[in-house]
């Protein structure tokens, strides 16, 4: 039996963090060395996570890093690009879940963010996706996880940009998102009698994730993101006019291709029975995402769904699978989780 | 004391019909005769309504009407059309809250729905939404209610194609409904289990209310809705794109020209605390409706937000609020419910 | 016309301050003249509440009062009993949300609470429920309101106290509440993805409100609450083992004969339909509670069911209540609001 | 590699059929054969749960059964006892998840159900529970699943039953429930508008489990089920009043005696944090139960929490577990599943 690759979690008591303890204590190839938290340093780590009670380990001080393989990093923005050479010195792999290097250039997060502090490595790092970047994981020794938004939103148009139907073409994205996104700490917005029942745009305009989004699918969306009543989950409807409206056919044919041979990605396009479109919950505790679409003739338009679990194909399940494509593991080592039915609002 | 206007109400053991009950049992001017169902006929109104359980009346069947001042009819489509000369009979003025008499045109029927059975009616029908048809309200005998869906969008649009602002404008609306909508009834997909903490599209294209949208605004809009995880409200979010983009000075004004009379609708738009833009669960229970915008520059484009209490401001209060204008009473009467908070998915 | 009564609120914006807030907005006998608020002062109402936002009204600080005629309190427990002096140089009758003053004696204070630094007022305080103190009310200058969970349980159970079947019984108390028990704060545990869906004992032994049920119905019971998915909401499932079983007839003379004439009490015991015992959400946003009773012969005991809204009943409603008894208005003054059918989780 | 054990599941669509299909899609030893329907015969099982899209499996209709090693059957009460000869014909284990084998005799089922169409083969059955049943579990060829509420019930309180402070004692137990249990059809009272946001008692008295419980533990319970607002999951909250009071290391070491080599039960009880007793949500999705207690002496009670999934621990993950057990198999095989975090109503 080969070795198990060693593993640090950096920011084990937050949701992704969780997400990722979940993950690689059930991963064949993977041992998790240390998991760290500030504030919950030597405490167990069932303790913030109830699902983890068997696991027997205590959350360690971030300080005190152990040389391991893998480090993955759940911090909050601004925390990675401050310490990645010291995650550098004691991991050969990074994969950063934050926002730090999902961009491109240092003018980007001067426009979107508030500016950068280890631009030099901007370059080096390869965005999580698989689905778009898979050729360039393979051996990767800086990651940086896609935002959940903007992956849902990628992998809803991802087959129309390759199909050329994007070219010219005028997009919106209205996007719904579960209450998990807001992270374990969560203001006054996320208590549970302001956050419950709602439909409740959040970020109407100028959402950062436009900025991924764009980078990868060469065009310019119009972007609006509501929070809804569930815990996980991302669900992005793009309403889609393209130059030449396509045929139903010419729709299937695209996705087709795009996703026949991808092990996450499955096509739900109409049929018959409740759940005939995308669904966050059908994908819920799952790295599986869902895309589907239909034709509005009258108006031109495609409408292109996708729904996704936020912490999962959005977040931890995302990092590692790309973790799995860059040491050459079985692409869904650890990542084999059926969803549930009937299931609420997980 | 001037004595009270009767009313019947027609389909009153279904979730409209309810609502009508509670709203003519606290309104000064009306006075209930009678409540039809066939189904509970002979029971109290509170054993289908628990929040009824006070008042003194049994359902009677459809068949024995008496005649009243005004009939409200709150009957699956289709009905109405079959039992308006009944129904006219029986009451000087009838309100009906299905489909069959809000579109102007017999071809319209044909288009979106299974044809009309009474045409000659069409001609006569006011449209029940004072916001858009106050005038044409005073004296009216036929009286058609709005679709839900399509009174939250025209109420977010209106202050835009007041101002001029939709002429050859391309328009994206993506709305959130609650599970009542799908009525007291329901099928697999509305069940507890299979409902909960959904984000569904149910309508991806071609949903009736567009035909609505398109015969007060006078433009096609491209519209999609979505089940989420709520029992009262509908919500949309439309994404506006004009010809030459507006300022932000110039959409409040747009919107306060035409809302600032209006004794139901609030203008929410920015500001700080929780509740920034429109929500539905701010107005639930209520006819309130709440609207706002936000400007993206980058992309030439106007969010409108619309929310509303799909059984109230897009059902049952708006046509009470009609019979209000129609008879001449305070408009605001019976109507002046004040919402809750904190409160959950209403 | 007569003058109006003036009222100040303390504590406005707070979720029960909110409530008084809307309970006093459609009160014809009162009239609102302050309401504070430390964080918010200056802010309208609205800002905090978005049901409010019609209300013309801005917070003020808590050390600017006004003289007026009742001091409504809706401060966290312990100011009460350090700024009553001030409280009452301000107003000639103070109503108090708190626990300061419901229990009678010092040394209940110092068993349950952490002492008490205004005991020689404990004499003067009655107890805001007027079906237990309703004689007591009038003319009161001092009320206190009764917790939330003693409410539904002292309800539930009080027939059964009147009819002697709580003699030598037998009492457990097991009781599901909503989130907006704790409060606009919240902690952690209140956030939504922590706080969805649970079904969580949180005070399994020894909840404070054990002492007002003791005090009130002269027996100890064995109390539990658990947190449930709802905002609000205090439902109280009482199973009591009386000396002798009594029959289904003597529970229905025991209930009728205690509530035939309270205007907010219901009798829900059976019968058909979906709603065929107490449930919250019949009576969410209302100052009504529902009762009911079964009886399982098999092992000698009463079921007695209980549901209320935490936020009326179980506080800002039955504040009112209790005001308009003191102060000889009609009872139900402002509190007339009916509950809705369907509604979620309000 | 050793030869898959085949398995059918009867009634395939259901949510307990579903979740067999899901178990036994990622279990090492078993195959399945077939799942029938007899609504869906001939469509993908796919097509009515979501989470099995990628399983190449259509339904066969129920008459058509193929020799199998294992039978699950996921039938309605009632079906089994009808059709246990057929299915020992096709299989030559049984696993029935049904009423129809829990009791042991006869009049069990005269007293708490229709009657018993074969109660002949009542003592051959053996209960599925292996913390009660492992012995007679081994080589068992006709196994009946427990009910959800009497598994949560009888976990809670084996440990008190063992350590003999059950007997003589005085027990009340409170269930709360998700929408699950009413099975994929459901009614009026299971539809999410009227299901949403409940509390509400749906068998206050004379419950069947009531049944199960006496049956293992030889006492009669008074047992009391609530609907709550989840999709999964079952809670009980058992107040036992022994005959003498324990101390709270008497109650640890009763927990630690019966639970400490089982696989699938948690002692929680106490700590930090959010999660200080037992959550449904924390075993949302898995097999696990966790178990936990505190001890009130003032009123001599110990509270008893149990926290399962209905369908896992409670229905599908208990009947594999048993299969397990009988076949030889390691017992986690196809259950080692860990529960989410954050999660809201799964």
């Amino acid at each position: 039996m080969a070795e198990s690759t060693t593993a640090t979690i950096v920011g084990g008591s937050g949701f992704a963090g969780g997400e990722l303890l979940r993950l690689l204590a059930g991963h064949p190839d993977f041992e998790v060395a240390q998991a760290t938290s500030r504030e919950y340093a030597n405490k167990t780590v069932g303790s913030v996570h109830p699902n983890l009670r068997e696991m027997d380990l205590r959350f360690t001080p971030p300080t005190d890093l152990e040389s391991v393989d893998v480090l993955f990093a759940a911090a909050p923005h601004g925390v990675a690009m401050d310490h990645l050479d010291e995650w550098q010195d004691a991991a050969d792999t990074v994969v950063d879940l934050s926002a730090d290097f999902r961009l491109e250039t240092e003018s980007q997060y001067d426009e979107w963010y508030d500016g950068h502090s280890a631009p030099e490595y901007l370059d080096d790092a390869v965005y999580a996706l698989p689905e778009l970047s898979r050729e360039e994981l393979y051996g990767a020794d800086l990651i940086a996880g896609g935002g959940c938004n903007a992956t849902a939103t990628i992998l809803g148009l991802l087959p129309l940009a390759e199909a050329g139907l994007l070219d010219d073409a005028h997009v919106v994205v209205d996007v719904k998102v579960g209450s998990s996104e807001g992270g374990a700490g969560g203001g006054p917005a996320s208590s549970h009698p302001e956050r419950s029942g709602v439909v409740r745009p959040y970020a109407p305009t100028g959402h950062r994730h436009e900025a991924e989004i764009e980078q990868f699918l060469g065009l310019s969306v119009s972007f609006t993101a509501h929070a809804v009543d569930m815990v996980r989950g991302a669900s992005a409807t793009c309403h889609v006019f393209p130059e030449e409206t396509p045929s139903t056919g010419d729709l299937w044919s695209a996705y087709r291709e795009t996703y026949e041979d991808e092990p996450f990605v499955d096509i739900v396009a109409g049929g018959s029975g409740v759940y005939r479109y995308p669904e966050p919950k059908a994908v819920a505790g799952t790295n599986g995402a869902e895309v589907g679409f239909e034709l509005d003739e009258d108006n031109g338009r495609v409408v292109a769904f996708s729904a996704i679990d936020n912490m999962m194909k959005g977040s931890a399940g995302q990092a590692v699978h790309a973790a799995n494509v860059a040491l050459g593991f079985d692409e869904t080592a650890g990542l084999d989780q059926l969803g549930l039915h009937p299931v609420g609002s997980p």
